[in-house]
């Protein structure tokens, strides 16, 4: 059998209007500002006008911890949110961007995959509607605010030395990671060492990501701090008077764009900031916004369930002041099994031994993810391999957790393919069970609160960290940030800091590395091993091969 | 009286969907794709299937040198479209995109001026369509792509001392003017001093302004030279396999951006090459289109007569093929003033005298775009401080050059004040007598193209030029380049390479400082004098405040 690639298939989707698919969600056509006829941003004053209405149900769309095996998780986004429109609900599904420079590095990623994904793909690994350009812009004008203050005088005592603020742009590019800028005599500057990030990595991504609106927006901006004083003082983004003309970069990205999936529902897809050093989900507007048009949102968060959801809950849910009523964790036989220790080579292979020892990790992320007061069921992204005796495995061991394993066919069959895992997260969250609550309280010392995490989520024995750590989080304390969640940057393959270590470990130790303060955003980062935050392109990188073909489709992209 | 303010206007204009303003020119809306409800772009599909079609007439606004007094180029440019189409001619205007980082230093550049304007003002000033977003990306995934392949083993044996592509951002940051990349040991590369430019000063951006369409495009974009190896033999953009990505990064950027004037009437805005390096005119592409959909298309060049005009015609319409059947010269009552010596103090005081000192400077003009075979008629716009006696003494002066100089009061009063100048355009470019020839031939060897524009245009005694020079444009002739036209790049103030020379002065040398060749774009750029790639930002930036107000509108950014 001959299958379609993701591509393929969206190329074949009949896309409707972007107008239509707003219609269905009560948005008047001079509310939706269109992007070609496929894509459109919700306006600010339609948004506004939504405040007094009632909010839909909230469903958290997580998963393991990810394998080479894959697992499937916007997959299983999109298809819950056609599955739950196919029977008879109204839903809408909220996901992440795509960052443009590492599609130019390795093949990029579809929205979803199979029949289960949300279209224009083409656009949505581009440029798509010019946000994460908006916010390289808004970036790189304080970067430049800061110098062009040192030029002028310096007023404000910055250390140049301390400049925490470096700059940004949305291309694997390893050259910029460590520079020396304003060299070339006086009328360039004062020389210094910093470097470039990734556009995802920026404070500002996750800023916009996490304001309610543009004022909130403006107001985290100028919280920024950008460097400190010799007497080392924070210097912050309203000192250097930036903010201002950064919302105005920002105020159209700020808008939650629309567009739909191949069964043409609605998706919001808004945002992305990384999961490491950022909180990894898609724009609390967007998620906001969605609530008030839809009877259920879909949404997701990045990597497993040990970082996405834990940041999800304890700092999107938490500040946003969002209540969910159900989460789905996604699994697959191939990736059970490789948390059982099969390679990836014999994963064609009949092994349900493998499947048994492997389903801990998923046992794990069960418990946690209901510890935060959350029902759970999980959905097993079913592969043409998978033999009924594994999934009868998966669906045993999660029956032994108190939950329900439910297969799901939508990567090759859309909507139809997942209507029972529709059913079932529309009773569980009709139940009205979850009663939600993050992790630890705001006033918990910051220590503590990554102790929690790591002991709680992690099962680690402790959490390591020098003097000068601990200071740091104190000094923060002092400085009233106290209150702040922690945003754990680890590695995403393992609940240890070690990426070799599958399956559920315990008696493991987690090592801070470095703490970092997001004051803007609104998180304390807290670094456990290296964290790449400019990423390089390999020896032979997909640009090589992308290109106009003569229907003036896009090749190499995917 | 209180005079409202170029935003005030935009902000009251009655704007129409623009897909309307589309379907004026015949573009069926499928073939639109809409950027928002006052911005769209027009399909590759429609341009292409207008081949067939007759051209329009196509008339060039130039100007004087500019003054610190204001000519108004864009007003007058905006304003003859409007007043041919109150005077039932069918007319489209094609001027280019602004830079975002520069209006973040000063106030920032309306499209025209007084009711003579395009809008949306604000949209045109930040992201617009996101073309120049595109043109960053495209350039600067060429640079990390050189960075990665040195990185990679370098088999193309680049001397990294002899990189010429550097990396481009649309900011005003004399920070990243001359830096060094690759720090930080062995994973982050090679250690080499660049920097970067302004998008606008991107090759990439020349060469999307000049490209006949995909194709072109891609192959211009091949023919860049990014380097040189160790024997000094030029390395390409296709052989670092960079050029089928970048066009990708580019399609949407290729198609021409239609947006309105104040009075409703049709206006392509697109691209923005640099009129120094680069040639200082809106895309190739806009113009064509323009002239299938319209009888009449009114464009402009960047700065005075001497660069813009010699420039538009020597190298946009040499390479294009265009015919422009008549220029309009832009010249006021004050800059002739200033021209004759008056200080910008004192332009408020009646002094014909001082007008007719500085009337050669115009008359200059007027002879050498007739040179060029192309009929001409100046406009003089209006200023409410102008005297008749100063206003006929122009009139006076103008026509003992054998041309006619219209008064047009565009800016006050729109279309209803430049019908006098709309009928003479007409009848100018009616009359047949319009016979286009650019200065030089292609087959001129390059140095003597420059001393001919020195001495036809400039009026110059002789071009300075050291042997090293002279040697570098017979090494390009004996590669294969003698047939490029020459991109001049000077002061604008003035004929001269002074920019504190006015009126028109003889007997000057041009000294040749330095040439570069764009290989992709198709010219050699001849550099007399400092020319600026990467501006500052002022001591008080404008970005300190611009912002948002109350009604979402932007403050400051005028």
């Amino acid at each position: 059998m001959a299958v379609k690639t993701d591509i393929e298939i969206a190329r074949e989707a009949k896309k409707k209007p972007i107008m239509e698919i707003g219609a269905k969600l009560g948005i008047p056509s001079d509310h939706l500002l269109p992007y070609g006829h496929d894509k459109a941003k919700v306006s600010q004053d339609f948004i506004k006008s939504l405040a007094g209405k009632p909010d839909g149900k909230l469903i958290l769309v997580t998963a393991i911890n990810p394998t080479p095996a894959g697992e499937g998780k916007t997959t299983t986004t999109v298809g819950l949110g056609d599955g739950l429109n196919r029977i008879g609900k109204k839903a809408v599904i909220c996901i992440r961007e795509a960052s443009l420079g590492p599609n130019f590095g390795m093949k990029g990623g579809a929205a979803g995959g199979g029949y289960a994904q949300v279209v224009p793909m083409e656009e949505m690994n581009l440029h798509f509607t010019g946000d994460f350009h908006a916010i390289t812009s808004a970036h790189n004008l304080l970067s430049a605010m800061i110098d062009n203050h040192i030029y002028w005088g310096n007023s404000l005592d910055i250390d140049e030395r301390r400049i925490v603020w470096r700059r940004v742009m949305d291309m694997n590019d390893r050259a910029l990671r460590d520079i020396v800028v304003s060299l070339g005599g006086v009328s360039n500057g004062f020389p210094r060492q910093t470097g470039f990030d990734i556009t995802v990595a920026s404070e500002v991504m996750a800023i916009l990501c996490l304001s309610n609106d543009l004022d909130d927006l403006q107001k985290r901006l100028g919280d920024i701090v950008v460097a400190y004083t010799r007497e080392k003082k924070p210097v912050y983004c309203r000192d250097i008077k930036a903010d201002g003309a950064m919302t105005v970069l920002l105020k159209d990205a700020m808008q939650p764009n629309l567009v739909q999936t191949l069964e043409n529902n609605p998706a919001f897809v808004h945002g992305g900031p990384f999961a490491n050093i950022a909180h990894g989900c898609n724009s609390v507007i967007a998620t906001k916004t969605a609530l008030k048009l839809g009877e259920y949102v879909v949404t997701e968060a990045g990597f497993g369930a040990d970082l996405g959801a834990e940041k999800f809950f304890d700092i999107k849910c938490r500040k946003a002041g969002l209540k969910p009523s159900a989460a789905v964790i996604v699994a697959t036989v191939r990736a059970m099994k490789m948390n059982g220790g099969v390679a990836k080579a014999d994963l064609g292979t009949e092994n349900v031994d493998a499947v048994k020892k492997g389903c801990p990790n998923l046992g794990r992320h069960i418990a946690n993810v209901k510890g935060f007061g959350v029902p759970v069921v999980v959905a097993i992204n079913h592969f043409y391999s998978d033999t009924d005796a594994e999934i009868a495995a998966v669906k045993a061991y999660v029956a032994e957790q108190g939950a329900e394993a439910i297969l799901c066919k939508h990567w090759a069959q859309g909507s139809a393919g997942i209507e029972d895992l529709a059913k079932k997260v529309v009773s569980l969250a009709e139940s009205g069970s979850a009663n939600f609550a993050p992790l630890y309280p705001d006033e918990m010392p910051l220590f503590q609160k990554v102790e929690t995490i790591a002991k709680r989520i992690y099962h680690a024995d402790e959490v390591i960290a020098d003097k000068s750590i601990r200071d740091q989080l104190k000094g923060w304390e002092a400085a009233g940030y106290g209150h702040l969640p922690i945003c754990m940057a680890k590695t995403q393959y393992s609940f240890t800091t070690d990426p070799n270590l599958r399956g559920a470990p315990t008696g493991h130790s987690v090592p801070v590395r470095e703490v970092r303060l997001s004051a803007g955003a609104g998180f304390i980062v807290v670094i456990c091993g290296e964290i790449m935050t400019m990423p390089g392109l390999p020896k032979v990188p997909s640009a090589e091969v992308i290109r106009l073909n003569d229907q003036g489709h896009v090749e190499g992209l995917f």
